[in-house]
């Protein structure tokens, strides 16, 4: 979404800032010390986000089709983190392209032209993910 | 949601209340004329019914996951009609209810507790779904 | 929504029970004396209310467009009250069918498919307004 | 949200229908055996339930003030399950009447008009709870 | 929303970044051929995106009703890419700024504050659409 | 979000970003004459602005309760700088950190996994707001 002209320095690709702050962050809201006293999270947000990671492993649905449930449901819903969270899941999990056109054709159906701008930022993710995944020469 | 106390006729099922609403208003969206000049759909309504069929059709993905896709983006956006449509055509497609429950577990991590009265509509719709479609003695 | 077979009065229709419910809530909430001590809106609540009536009236756009634009609103928000309500003035304003329609499909492309379970009620709501506003031979 | 007119039985309240759907259903949901072969609730599902009823419990924030935070949550996502749930907890929890309409206040000012027809069953159902509640003489 | 202190290059505005982002995602998703084998969009992406522009055309109702239609939809649904985009159009069709504030008011009072931070950044875009659009001296 | 390597000047922080916009914006929208003959807002918007300040006031229900229902209403609808704003007044009423989880907690289970993205923004705009307010040796 921004770009650096005229700095010297290697920006940040979208893909490197948003695992860069979901890490940091992460470990700030999963660690039992805060920076002051009481600042830290509760034992119910820790239970809630290890539910949130087993509602996605494999069992009677496989885990890419998991994926796929989560990519929709937050297409729809027009988070750009969690799309770009379940795109990535995805593609390690070995979605295909066509497979995830389509799923990105049902989340524009169900959510209308306003999930267009995430869908935007969801291609352009992915471009980018597929570009960091493949071989190089 | 309703049950009619008192009166002596059948009261209908919420599956028959929910296909015969249903049936009735795509015949008067989609008819060439209506009940006065002007008063039936454009192209373009006609258009976005028929896209809206067309994203469900198999191809990358089967046509069970695409249902599951729309059931999934149905609970989160929490809309009892669209979450009765799909389970339908989720127990006509030959989905499990190992799998159903499986994808009401994302619908419910990802969209939280607001989701809870949606499932328990959506539990007790498959159920009469389930029954419908089960041989008789 | 719900008919009621094998009563035998007559059961209202869905105009009738809107009205009726709104007027009489509307009543209660805008009433200066609750059922109970203290049971009564506050200043704020009251305030509300008359500024969401004063921003419907006619000024650089005039009534009926402002009136579309809250049904648009009320549609992607998905209201089913929302929707009558502005319906139910656009027909007093006189909105035609085919604006009407042109104006549902701008609502059904940007809010999506999810809307359509209320674009079926509105749409039968809106023939009961006409049925009702017609001369009568 | 139904009378029934014509009906010779009492017709239950929109309290003795809300809380009885919600028991059948959640007992339902939370049974061990559902009424086929793999039909019942994962895991996850019984720990969403569990943790939903755990962030409730009073802690740094009494009992009160968090059913207070659950209802305006519920009122500006417009889930009116979810409402009357709160409303009937704050009822329970000892909430006044001035602090329940100031807490209607901010989901009208945060969620707009939108929120009304919810906040019009709200008042409803706040005063069947109050009705209920209140000794006989 | 970003400035770049410190860098020597002529930072773009928010109009100049939302254009080129828009206009290059949308070449990317309408190509007929993607940077890898079957990562292009699929038929139903692009009637998507054709039904979508078909909807705003004039009809009954006249393109910058339609403008304002979208635009009220889109800060209900609170998305600022929308947003920008039904403002521009509305700018070059010729909505005043008298009108575009009555509308903004509709969305305000139907969405409530939750829509203000998106109000400003509309009031910002289209100061900045006017300036544009201004005759240079 | 964004960092600005190689830049020499100091870069804004997320507070004084969110504070810049919103103090400059707000002067733009509540001014009495606007940069172009027509471009002020209406009275109603400014009756909306003035609403929004006095539902917060402390009544039957104390600031900080009602800025932690502002808080959680803007979680679960999420909304960065509605958040952002009202985590700020939060902090200034005296709300504890422990207090703060516990909302937060309830914001995840009402709002579900969607809301963590926000989440994480939130602990780090606190952490900002701490530190600011934090005596310095």
């Amino acid at each position: 979404m921004s770009t650096h002209p005229g700095s010297g320095a290697h920006a940040p690709s979208r893909y490197e800032q948003f695992h860069a702050f979901r890490t940091r962050l992460n470990e700030r809201i999963l660690a039992s010390h805060g920076p002051r006293p009481g600042s830290v999270s509760t034992l119910n947000t820790r239970r809630f986000f290890t539910l949130d990671g087993a509602c996605y492993k494999p069992g009677a649905l496989d885990a890419s089709t998991k994926e796929l449930l989560g990519l929709v449901a937050s297409m729809v819903l027009r988070c750009d983190d969690c799309i770009a969270y379940h795109i990535d899941m995805c593609v390690r999990s070995g979605v295909t392209d066509e497979q995830l056109w389509e799923a990105f054709d049902i989340a524009l159906i169900v959510g209308g032209s306003i999930v267009i701008p995430h869908l935007r930022r969801a291609v352009d993710f992915l471009d980018e993910c597929r570009l960091r995944s493949a071989p190089t020469a």
